[in-house]
């Protein structure tokens, strides 16, 4: 079996061979081609979005998905909740000596499909080899280049008091996943990540013409983390029906064993959207007739105050705050 | 002395907390306070050129420099090389738990004062944290995105029979200075790191008019890969004259010990010009006349054939090939 060797990232013959039989065999374009220093782009005409993500995911295979998947899915995401269309990223890889060769290669491989379905070109990269034991197998950074259209103001600063709350499907998925493969809990089937491109479903809310004043994807730190910094970017309160929440019955067994909870951990395929009233049931139409939001559900309502706290009223009737995350669940999921 | 934890990484308090005083106390601006999952740029008028890096140094504090200063001078740089204009760069840090959160802040200073020094704003960040032993200290990705001036044509492609080879400075600074601390060789006086901005450099030889054809920074695998690369990119050969290369005494000294050769050594400072044969005296005067390139040299010419051989005229007299890099001399050296 072909091991990567330090050689690959010297920047010599060994790395030109990777670059050449991997890296351009699956993210060849025009682009690329020019194989200098910096790529140029031609001009975007329009304010410019831009995301950056690193990707340190362990294991790097999953249900689901994979680390390539993920890291060009992750910040295409992150650019299209700005309400902008994504058109290009960088892809940076710290490669721990020893790592399968055929494992970069499937990696790779996932990333060049990732990118096709998102309809972005990969424009720039890199590659650094480290030794042994001196990262766990690998990590990649993504960056990216999105066209903003005209007028388009969205961002977690607009939630107003009255806007409603939605989802694009059930929570947990991606976090739960993760958990129990790495603990070995084959016992637990459907539980899959939900790792997913969510730019088209965007477009589409887009197109419908309402008022979108918020859109997240809930990863790191769950839906209770994304909510938690909106309410205090846009200094309003939130009122949420815990009994709309959609999660999985797979994933709220697992929870419940590990005595976790589902609106802590994170998602790597879900949309949060925050509309204005009178608009929310025609975002949730357009949502649930995606393929992606066929669970979507309507879970809150901004309120205007109290400022910067996220309230979930049980389904046994009572309120509790749901609070900004602490601590660290599970390391290194995403 | 406090630490980073993985709590710091999770998303919630914690990854607030050290975004809040720590990353926004140094790199706060206007973009960067947006605080959405994208950030959002004003139009940029004409040609994007956009560059990647990710910087593993070992150890990450040397003379000279840190990672944080390298990691915002090595993109810069690159943008530089295209002939753009650097406006923007991201900062994504993979950071391994137990990292002191004082060394970080040293790190974090100073990327803050090498993006004033450039001129760049930092304006999209992101941070994970891994567990002891699945990173080695701190590594930081920066892409970058600049302004390409209109008709600016520069890159590896445009080397032609008759241009001329230029180099700013000594070779072999930044990797010598690096394997003498590795090693303890602190006898070893004179050593330190080249690592610099070359944007100003470049912005004056573009000024003077002159037919520039490429400009590299000569990184990992020095001088040999860089050229060895630009001779196939071009199909051209190339003829340097050894007793024109500058090479610092004490690096001289210290390849010779460790048996190595600075032309394959890393710089973090240097460019390298190939310019048309009628200009490159005056190239040479405007790189000597900056502060960065007293000891400036030409060092070769540019041969229609062999293509993609790079040929050394020796001191003595003879003739030897001067090979791409095969192996890797010095992992993580940048």
């Amino acid at each position: 079996m072909e091991l990567i060797t330090l050689a690959h990232g010297s920047g010599g013959k060994s790395s030109h061979q990777l670059i050449e039989g991997l890296f351009y065999k699956y993210f060849r374009n025009d682009i690329l081609e020019q194989r200098n220093d910096a790529s140029v782009l031609p001009e975007i005409l329009g304010r410019i979005a831009v995301s950056t993500d690193s990707f340190v995911i362990h294991p790097v295979f999953f249900p689901g998905g994979d680390i390539g998947k993920l890291s060009v899915y992750g910040t295409v995401n992150d650019l299209a909740m700005s309400g902008a269309k994504p058109l290009y990223i960088t892809a940076a890889f710290i490669i721990e000596e020893g790592f399968p060769l055929k494992d970069l290669e499937k990696i790779v491989a996932s990333m060049s499909e990732a990118a096709k379905a998102a309809e972005v070109k990969i424009i720039a990269g890199d590659t650094k080899v480290v030794e042994a034991g001196s990262a766990d197998q690998i990590y990649i950074n993504t960056t990216g280049i999105g066209i903003l259209p005209k007028d388009m103001n969205i961002g977690g600063q607009n939630a107003k008091g009255g806007d409603k709350i939605l989802v694009s499907g059930t929570l947990g998925d991606h976090g739960t996943a993760i958990m129990a493969l790495r603990k070995g809990f084959e016992f637990v089937t459907d539980l899959e990540s939900d790792c997913g491109l969510l730019s088209g479903m965007i477009q589409e809310i887009l197109q419908a013409g309402a008022d979108i004043k918020v859109l997240r994807d809930p990863t790191r730190g769950g839906l209770a983390a994304t909510l938690n910094e909106i309410s205090q970017q846009s200094k309003v309160g939130m009122l949420l029906e815990e009994g709309a929440i959609p999660v999985k019955q797979a994933v709220r067994s697992l929870c419940e064993i590990l005595g976790l909870d589902p609106l802590y951990i994170a998602n790597e395929g879900k949309l949060l959207v925050i509309a204005a009233e009178e608009d929310a049931e025609r975002v949730l139409a357009v949502m649930k007739n995606h393929p992606l939001g066929k669970d979507a559900a309507m879970i809150g309502t901004v309120m205007d105050s109290p400022k910067g706290q996220v309230y979930l009223k049980t389904e046994i009737g009572g309120t509790r705050i749901l609070h900004m995350p602490a601590g660290e669940l599970l390391p290194r999921i995403c």
